[in-house]
């Protein structure tokens, strides 16, 4: 019923905006290219019929009406922003197959009795500002609204000041929405449906995931006159760190546990200076929430007793804690009901990356279906879904919504 | 004879040029801080009655001549730019006891056989553009000048163009100037002459260096989905080489054996992507050039296996080499004689530091001097030596001088 060829076209001429050499997407969350992605696609729904709204931090809910203007809405949709070495999957998937399910309703003069509605949540990939997902935080009050808007990037430029700049610091108070239950189509960002030549996952929750910053002091010295045993490195003691929480989580994947250091600054770095100063990010993941606890407890352990052993200091500081989601019992079985119909395999799994569903599941019924990524990777350049791939997804996210907006 | 107040009161001065809270000094190559305590070291050596010359790679001679027009001088001096994380000592120290030489020979209107100069290397540090010692090198020949007028900043602004914007181009050719003996007084920027309790250290020689750029690229891929032993990690990777390069030259210090990392780049960083790409920087050292073959040999092999095993590749590419220096025996031979005049405490040491005497030394007969440094601490804003050790050192240094500048 959906067109496959569109949506596949209008996911290849929204990552255009950003595109890179390597045929991925850099554009990260309210910069220019942000706004010229989100403009396209306010320009596309509103080809399609749909009324926009654009809330205080910048998230856009694009509806068409159902035949009960009091009925709340049956809402989908994701992010339009991307890592700095992204895809051009990666959550403009979810915004996309929304517009797409609108288009479809529309080839077909199909009225439902709710309305549906296409959401664009700010700031989802927690790479300009940290953390993740903090307008979709924000709308279902898991954040307020002024730590959102004064979160800011490594300039120092904050959300607030951002949404200014590109022309969406909308009026619309946030969270004021009636949702009746909420879906997000996403590619699934690791090896799983491959490997198991699946076409759809139904996502039946969310791994627990905390940050962090870690700062290690030691002192800055010569990289000549000082002999190894008097040094206080903090590249070093950083070094050992990295290491042992990598094997700690590679030793034991029960639960998805995952240990991953993304970012690491060398204070006022220098090639023959002992560093001195160094600042990391900390990302630790586990399927329940014992397991997570546990992880941290690990984690701060082996990091106290390395900086001891290497003379540094260490404090290990958690920015965002997100707890294991489990999604709503109705909305698993409704992706369910949806797969069936189409004749796709399928299997549940347990999604390792955060999604703004993730927060929305906090305040409506929710849940996810996943399609395979080739080569599970993501937040890579060479992120990549096949057309059939994309196509089969948006079907059954137009299975789901359709039933679901008539219920 | 010598002012120690004067000479410390003039490193205090210039001390402020670039002064940090923490009392430290940053004060990079060429810039415009740099220009100023160019100025302000000029401007005192005028007072002095020294003629000024500046060669093409910016290097600064004051000199003040000698009875005898045509005998080749006896040049002392050193360096003023600073690391970030730098002291007020470090360079500037050896500048400046020039500068007191010569105010002590016009205090006591002492005329000499030879004239005494006092140079000022540009970019002996290393850190706004590697390699180190560069001006030095260019002026004997180590370098050719184009080399060292394109080397470029982390910015891409070549010494060349950092010369003309602080107006340092200057006009006379590099390497003409006729030096009969070179001699370098510097602060000794490690542990041993504090611990062993000894005011004057003669410096035999220095230790071989190697600067390395080492890039090691993996597959960015998500923090979160991607299960641990998927992952081409490329800090992780980065992380296991920086430990064990760490402890074999821990475990084997004999010979002065030194391993560094001090900058390390991940490419576009972002918390929740696992690096695709790291950049380093490698400096190892060793007393002897087969310590330092072998050392790179071995350094080598565990590149390439942590490589290997953890999915990445490496490249590691050396960018400067100097090889161990062993200073002319009529030079350390002069600075023994001139400290046992003074009844000074001593001790021949090696420097784990290079200077601008390792290039000195390959064109004229050098050798150095060194005074403690409290808690053998350099390269840091904590860098410090005491009033009495600045005096002692700078009259052992005017004692040579005096002598050879007579000979
Ligand atoms: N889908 C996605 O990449 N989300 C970013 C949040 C996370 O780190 O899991
Ligand atoms: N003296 C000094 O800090 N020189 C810099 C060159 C080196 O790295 O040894």
């Amino acid at each position: 019923k959906i067109n496959q060829q569109r949506i596949w076209d209008s996911l290849m001429t929204l990552g255009q905006i950003g595109g890179t050499e390597e045929g991925g997407c850099c554009r990260l969350a309210l910069t220019e290219l942000d706004r010229q992605a989100r403009d396209t696609f306010i320009n596309w729904c509103k080809d399609a019929g749909c009324e926009i709204s654009i809330d205080q931090i910048g998230n856009i809910f694009a509806r068409r009406p159902g035949t009960n203007p009091d009925a709340a809405a049956i809402t989908t949709g994701s992010h339009l922003d991307t890592q700095p070495t992204g895809g051009k999957f990666d959550g403009i998937y979810g915004c996309l197959a929304g517009l797409e399910v609108i288009r479809t309703l529309n080839d077909h003069n199909i009225q439902t009795f709710r309305p549906v509605e296409v959401s664009v949540w700010t700031n989802e990939e927690g790479s300009r500002f940290a953390p993740a997902m903090i307008a979709s935080g924000v709308f279902c009050g898991e954040f307020d609204i002024d730590y959102g808007l004064s979160r800011a990037d490594s300039e120092g430029v904050t959300i607030g000041e951002a949404l200014k700049q590109i022309g969406y610091d909308g009026a619309e108070p946030v969270g004021q929405r009636d949702i009746h239950r909420f879906f997000e189509l996403h590619i699934e960002q690791g090896p799983v449906l491959e490997q198991e030549k699946l076409d759809i996952g139904i996502v039946t929750g969310v791994l627990g995931m905390r940050w962090y910053d870690l700062v290690i002091k030691g002192t800055s010295a010569h990289a000549g006159p000082t002999p190894m045993a008097y040094r206080q490195d903090a590249l070093y003691a950083s070094a050992c760190m990295i290491k042992e929480l990598f094997e700690l989580a590679h030793s034991n994947e029960e639960g998805n546990t995952r240990s991953t250091f993304g970012c690491l600054d060398v204070i006022q770095p220098s090639r023959n200076v002992i560093p001195g100063e160094v600042r990391l990010t900390v990302d630790l993941r586990h399927s329940d929430l014992d397991g997570l606890q546990s992880l941290e407890q690990k984690a701060r352990e082996i990091i106290a007793a390395i900086a001891e052993q290497s003379g540094t200091t260490a404090e290990l500081n958690c920015i965002w804690d997100s707890p294991p989601t489990a999604f709503a019992p109705e909305c698993i079985e409704a992706v369910g009901n949806a797969v069936k119909d189409t004749g796709l395999s399928y299997c549940e799994l347990v999604s390792g990356a955060g999604h703004d569903a993730v927060y929305l599941s906090r305040k409506v019924p929710t849940s996810m279906i996943f399609v395979p990524s080739v080569g599970g990777i993501s937040h890579n350049e060479a992120e990549w879904s096949t057309i059939e791939q994309i196509g089969a997804g948006t079907q059954v996210l137009f299975n789901v919504m359709q039933t679901q907006a008539n219920i």
